[in-house]
């Protein structure tokens, strides 16, 4: 009997593998690769790559860019491999055994998870009806927790709803312990919604962004935190040397310095956001949750049927099941113009021949 | 105060940030880039990448090129960043409170790092005088501390020298705890002195390997490990979705496809060593340690003094100044021929200067 770490059996399993969709709307991934310039300078940059050195400047080289973008000093950025790596190693750095992490439910589902790795107590707070963040409420679970990692997620996934600024500064001025605002999706929200200005005042803030969703480069899977550097001085303890691969690091330092060329990209995703979303509140018994990103969350009594019929149909969309709060919901990610008439005109005749 | 997880704070942080060498033999890496041929395929395929989308089958297909390599089912492959990320994964899962690793002394010096990230007690068992290792002292070492985990390298990092497979099938039959055999440099010995085979009679066994030595693949970061299907499906929940992403896995895909394109390499680095070696041993002062590696251990009384000579030239190589066991001791992985000889002019001159 191989004597295993205590708990990780009860860890879950994960098996990302997916069957081959015909339509891929399960992921919150963008429709199309990198704009034809951007991923012409990628292909140049890579092919000059010295494929036998360790990574070196590189990851240097794109947390100065990212600290010029804020006016914050290069020792404030940390990188990842995807905001993911930044969220677990950010919880292992506040974890460990009679530590509290307070996060909002439902939420990005990893936060439970990261939370068990990291052999902390997760504090879920729950959302309200429409999915709205009681900032009250959340300070109380941080401070009779005494937690010492807060997190929300704006706009959160998988409600896709923004938490008003104000509340996150609320919330910053009213908890004393390490507060995580994850803005994975906040390009598609706009920078004015951002809590980096914050980061001045509040020395206990810390954000995380990606590379995976607006920049549409979740195969390279980086990601970034910006925090005050006392904080990114002791959680990259956490990292291993040379986590980051030089590939990703060199293909995010492009497209970071294009990241105009994706804005057409992420405004016509937020267009059909709307378009989609005005198009589904008209069908009979559809509730569409207001959303900041590129995705929508609809609720639905036969979601679970819709979302076989759809399967069956080669379209891959995030069916909830049963989890939390989220029964009968689906996520929907915002494919292109085309993509979307396509699985809203199955939605459609699903209604019509079973709803 | 933020609330950091106990002993964070006492853990190392690395600056792997390097100057800009004009001849670097510090980090065991190859001396060119990929092969023309092999290049020419990775950009090809790197071209075809699909950046908007999550990693999905290339973490499996790149798993069964190797399980069908060695005969092994793929359930029995796990693909990680580097085989750091491998080890760092195993002692997570193997550590934990009251949970004790051992590990050779000298020996790879992230194992003592990995020990600590695990909240584990290191064990560590000194090598002999000429750095082989004592497999009944291993033995007692792993038994006496009733060990979860014990951990060997072969060929050894820093010192070179192979463990002869009889020991560690020696060792596999008298421990009963996970056995980790790192070898990330076997393909410069050769593969008949892998433990691979020995996988199918000792299902606690587990062989680590590394893209970023004999394959010169570094900069992508990619390693694996062999092992019983029950070791990779427990040590799977260590790792985070997507933890590997789609640049280097497809990269890797084509290095490994090509491999027999390494030969070549493989078998000019093994001659330098034994050339640069022979010619090594013939200056004053110097002992050199034999090696199955591409890097060559030397100890000299003046050490220190002939390490800033070379950084002064711009020649890096790694120096282990007080480290123990490893006192006035230097590495120097194999260069080109070319470069093998202008290093080895410089250590003359020194040693006729003030040798």
């Amino acid at each position: 009997m191989l004597k295993y770490r205590k708990g990780i059996s009860d860890m879950p399993a994960y098996d990302v593998a997916e069957r081959d969709w015909k339509l891929k709307l399960n992921a919150n991934e963008a429709p199309t690769s990198l704009p034809p310039l951007v991923e012409e300078r990628v292909l140049t940059r890579l092919s000059r790559v010295s494929f036998n050195r360790y990574p070196n400047h590189e990851l240097q080289d794109l947390g100065e860019q990212i600290a010029d973008q804020y006016k914050l000093r290069p020792e404030q950025i940390f990188l990842g491999n995807g905001s993911s790596e930044i969220i677990e190693k950010l919880f292992f750095a506040f974890g460990g055994s009679g530590h509290s992490i307070v996060y909002p439910e439902p939420s990005f589902s990893m936060y439970r998870i990261y939370v068990k790795a990291a052999d902390a107590k997760g504090v879920p707070v729950g959302l309200e009806e429409d999915y709205s963040l009681d900032r009250e409420k959340f300070v109380r679970a941080v401070r009779e927790s005494k937690a010492s990692l807060a997190v929300v997620c704006t706009p959160n996934n998988p409600t896709g709803n923004l938490i008003p600024l104000e509340d996150i500064e609320y919330i910053a001025q009213n908890i004393e312990c390490a507060f995580l605002v994850d803005e994975a999706y906040l390009e598609f929200a706009g920078e004015k919604e951002s809590a980096v200005p914050l980061l001045k005042k509040y020395p206990h803030l810390i954000v995380a962004r990606t590379f995976s969703k607006a920049y549409g480069l979740a195969a390279a899977r980086v990601g970034y935190m910006m925090a005050d550097a006392a904080i990114v001085e002791m959680t990259e303890k956490a990292f291993m040397p040379y986590h980051l691969n030089v590939l990703s690091l060199v293909t995010a330092d492009i497209v970071y310095q294009m990241r105009d060329e994706f804005l057409p990209r992420i405004y016509m995703l937020r267009d059909e956001c709307r378009r989609v979303g005005d198009a589904l509140k008209d069908m009979p018994g559809l509730t569409v949750y207001p959303s900041h990103t590129n995705f929508i969350l609809l609720k639905y009594a036969k979601a679970v049927e819709l979302n076989e019929y759809l399967t069956e149909r080669g379209i891959g969309v995030r069916s909830y099941g049963s989890a939390p709060r989220l029964e009968n919901c689906l996520r929907v990610s915002m494919g292109t113009r085309e993509e979307n008439d396509v699985w809203l005109k199955e939605v459609q005749r699903f209604i019509k021949e079973k709803g």
